[in-house]
């Protein structure tokens, strides 16, 4: 079963929310698991779509408590580590989409990049290297879109693990 | 929902291998989570039990690939932490069932007591502090008997900590 | 003592790394400990800088053993956890110098900003957020401006931290 | 450089506080690096031995904050993992040496072994383990005689891990 991670900003816009439940929904349709940071603002937002459309939703908790999660999360991971739960996150996923975000986000971009885990991206950051290297975070215009590029780019990427792994 | 885990030994005899099967089909039928640390020996065989048993398996990995974990977890966790993942793991847990167990074991039993989370034991480290406390580690019997301490337990703690949220 | 974090990418040009131990050398100078990922490239060219100037030199190494560390490391700490000690080492900053950098140095940029440690970039890399909010990476021309714009901040940054403190 | 790890509990009796003293300052005239939590208690108080002797106390603190750290902590690690610190920590000695102790040291005791980091135990936790298989926790009576054979077990654990090296 293919992990879509999803993530972004704690408190976001009402239409960066619009898109995040969006974001959400079209993973659980497709049968994927959601994973988020599992607290408010776009990740409340994606668990919302996903938790509507019968998706699961793991929330990869930074801090203590389970009860940190919001309400849509259906398991929650409490890590108790604060911002070292984003590499447990983006590890755990085949595919991540980020939506809108601020440095948290940016953190779990860079770490999906330096982990070789596919990223695309919804109104986020741009990224300038030093050295002009090209980035391979793909950008999408539309939710539809970014879930249906992160599918199809997880399914590469676990396909190309699984085969290694035989 | 509750979540119980389960752990001891990556390697495990037989007779301690179907114990923590029996832990792990009474885990599912109860209906709570089993979570345990993804891996073989009592992981697996508890994986086993509770996903025969048509329940929900997380596997909290120390490693850095899904393909890790043993075929009966549904819902991988990649850390990436080795054994710091056994605190996100205990953390994650309304309760701990300990079967057998070897020094990592003993760090998950001890990191449970220090945060608090109770801990059943079935054939598990005896533990003498240096000056004669209590320590609250209860010891079960039987496969049965350790899923329903814990499962007592766990909702007193859930409870708890539910009251003292609200 | 004022700790600054030196960041970069592990394999690094002639230049790069001529840069990186200038910015150890004047750390050490400065009477402050230098902090880095206590690997090869620019971390070691920086360690070397401090090294050979007399300072201490603390390596947050990701791996297993203290034998991953570059000869120029005085303090190893080991973590096991791989690039979530990213977050330790920015966390035990007063500031941060990126110097060049691929994506693990985006990851330990971006965790500098979220946790609200000054960074000072030198040749590194070009932010920009999705709705055009300033990103607080300073920017130095030289080796000898880094380390005077980050000890600035990093005394700001100190004192602050204190005064919240007592 | 050898590097010792002492653990303990952060509230703790006068009596065992002067063990904990004497140990960190049989390390520091031993010429070795004192580990420790950085916190109060056997922390402190060993801290506090090895500075007066002129020693490094390397402090790997579970906050948010370097100011948690006890006051003859020289070089503060700030992790923000909180009991996930205790894997950092062990990992980072040579030898480990637990005066006393309660629970978070029964999990570093634990950690230790499991790692295959040499452990000498001042007064502190017995350990049975389900199948009567030896603990490798060497007993000593008195301060000095823990620092000699954790001095002693570090030589021959650097030493094994070098050769193992190259």
């Amino acid at each position: 079963m293919l992990h879509i991670g999803v993530v972004g900003e704690g408190v976001c816009s009402r239409a960066t929310g619009r898109d995040a439940e969006r974001v959400g929904a079209a993973i659980a349709r497709a049968g994927a698991v959601l994973l988020c940071g599992g607290r408010a603002g776009v990740m409340q937002a994606a668990s919302r779509g996903a938790a509507r459309a019968g998706g699961t939703v793991v929330g990869v908790l930074p801090g203590f408590s389970r009860h940190d999660a919001n309400r849509w999360v259906t398991i929650p991971v409490v890590t108790g580590m604060d911002q070292a739960r984003n590499v447990v996150l983006v590890r755990s996923c085949d595919a991540v989409i980020a939506v809108g975000g601020r440095y948290g986000t940016l953190s779990e971009i860079a770490l999906a990049l330096k982990l070789g885990v596919p990223v695309v991206g919804l109104r986020t950051w741009r990224l300038a290297p030093p050295e002009r290297r090209r980035v391979p975070l793909v950008r999408a215009r539309t939710p539809d879109e970014a879930v249906r590029l992160a599918l199809r780019a997880a399914r590469r990427a676990a396909g190309a693990a699984h085969t290694w792994q035989s």
